[in-house]
């Protein structure tokens, strides 16, 4: 029996020991191959099959229809900052972007270093990202509007997506792809680094409607082209192959094991309710986040000062509960309990919440 | 004892079997973490040691000065074909690049695609780049000379640098690097994807010198600047933790298992004389390369016909030597024999080369 703790990492997070204990067994030998999944040839039937029914999973999954194809990038979501005012803003063109955090920031700077023609409708930045703007004036002669569906940093989730009169959702989903269905009318593109939700660290997955396709340039560097990529099922140069393996483990079990994305979400919900629940019980524990606004992946919180805090992360650790620190850049707790945390791992945390506030409250 | 065959494939291509199976051994607990080192968060100590340890093999191995920095990104060779004219050719600056295949004449594309002043000062292409150019009038005012210096589908290597008179090499080493040891003063910046000689698919490796890192401009992409990689030992953003992390691994087995750079370019050199002894010494096989250029990575040859060729890679696997398939674009047959290949692998090789000469010539 393997020494495996409670892992509540933000990124890279959490795997499902299955998906794990399957490469781990084949990982000299893929299928009968000779080979291991990292020697195999991106040009031959084995890993055809590897990314063609990880394609398939995820149209079934989030129920693509045709005009959807299901990329394979390298570079994370940070990469796909600068790609898509490069692809989808020409001359006179102008976007919409929503600014709910780290990560939102970074992406409208990206389109302002190319002097793209992007406007900030709505930010949460005046109570420190800590809220879903509401009633925002999105432009409907945008070609898209920008946002960021969960915010890992600071624990936020826009539980719904607004109408925005037209302009469709380009959508960094890194932190919660997967974790719901989507009514796939409203957008025009998703982008996720796989290392949150569905995979390991190095590869992002893009999910791109024709007509975005359609917008791309042919005077930008090949490689920064989703048509490029769209052309060539994710090969016009070698993907990473191990990667897009293991979210293809990862699609299959959601499927396999959970039972589909409506499971999934059930799962998901009943989660961050306990936790949510055991912090809000609490005077010792308070959540950053507004109560509408908090995120079902990323559940930040505080204690009273930073020394509790800094030993309850150190206590947690000895009783093998992971990665509950917050980001370096705001402090406090922070438990991830994406697609992948089972609910054995949130009982566990709640249970251990409960004890250290016994002693320390 | 895992089924394995003897893997000739140019890339993904073979993996040290001692590295392959420290991975799957510490695969659901990586040094006693509780995590897979696909868990680990990229900005914890399991991960710092690894990327620190393999930026001092490689420096060590590659006997780098404090000049150089070694970085990791993603996106593949293909990626640098753009970032590399990007980041290094302002107004009014110009570069050399010579052609001697196909990857050659990608780079020499996205420089063109950005309308950059580049000049083609040599060129293999009159004879199907069988050949490495000699005699090369390069231009002293050069910002840098960029070369493929090994051509994976042609099979082709400079077995030299020449002398440029004054510009450095930007060199494309995705089929050599680490094959041999190099006089660094002639570069200015060293490129190449792992999945040749040192690694999986899904992390290219860049060794810059400081003043390149000077040329960097502020006003393209973030994550399209060198300097933001290494202003962050390569986490600006999450890095490809698996691959960074088998490079690691094949760095250490080049140091402790090989003993260093050259024992390694002796192995490949007796690799590489075996096989083209086998070659030349028969009147069925042939090279496809220039005597004086032959690779000593990738070689290639083709038959009496292509019927041939398609039952000598059809009953090579059929005897576990896999791989040997040229370039779809072509034809023919190629082993590449990188690093990782064994000698033994070689060997096998040879005999069942002789042997379907026998029977079928």
């Amino acid at each position: 029996m393997a020494n495996r703790i409670y892992n509540f990492n933000a990124g890279p997070a959490a795997l499902p020991l299955s998906v794990l204990e399957e490469i781990q067994a084949s990982f000299v030998d893929f299928k009968g191959s000779g080979m291991s999944i990292t020697e195999v040839s991106h040009r031959s039937p084995w890993f055809d099959d590897v990314i063609n029914d990880a394609v398939i999973r995820m149209k079934r999954l989030l129920n693509l229809d045709d005009r959807f194809q299901v990329l394979f990038l390298q570079g994370g979501a940070s990469m796909q900052f600068c790609m898509i005012p490069m692809n989808f803003l020409a001359d006179g063109d102008s976007a919409d972007y929503v600014n709910t955090g780290t990560w939102s920031t970074k992406a409208i700077k990206e389109a302002e270093i190319q002097g793209k023609n992007i406007q900030v409708v709505a930010s949460s930045e005046d109570q420190n990202f800590s809220y879903i703007p509401g009633d925002i004036n999105f432009n409907p002669e945008a070609v898209f509007a920008h946002i960021t569906s969960n915010n890992t940093i600071k624990g936020t989730q826009w539980a719904e997506f607004p109408d925005t009169g037209g302009a469709p959702f380009v959508c960094d989903m890194s932190s919660d792809i997967l974790s719901r269905p989507l009514d796939m009318d409203k957008f025009g593109m998703i982008y996720a680094g796989a290392q949150k939700n569905m995979g390991p660290a190095g590869v992002c997955v893009v999910i791109i409607r024709d007509d975005f396709l359609d917008r791309v340039p042919t005077n930008i560097p090949t490689m920064l082209r989703y048509t490029t990529f769209a052309a060539k099922n994710s090969m016009f140069n070698t993907p990473p192959c191990f990667a897009v393996y293991t979210v293809q483990l990862v699609l299959k079990w959601i499927e396999e094991e959970i039972g589909g994305l409506e499971k999934m979400t059930a799962l998901n919900q009943e989660k961050a309710a306990l936790l949510y629940q055991t912090i809000d019980s609490s005077d010792f524990y308070h959540g950053t986040a507004a109560a509408d606004s908090r995120s079902l992946m990323n559940v930040t919180f505080r204690l009273p000062n930073e020394d509790l805090e800094a030993q309850f992360v150190a206590e947690a650790l000895a009783h093998q509960l992971g990665g509950l620190k917050g980001h370096r850049s705001v402090g406090g707790c922070r438990a991830s309990i994406y697609n992948p945390t089972p609910m054995e791992a949130v009982q566990t945390l709640c249970d251990f919440m409960r004890s250290f506030e016994q002693k320390n409250g």
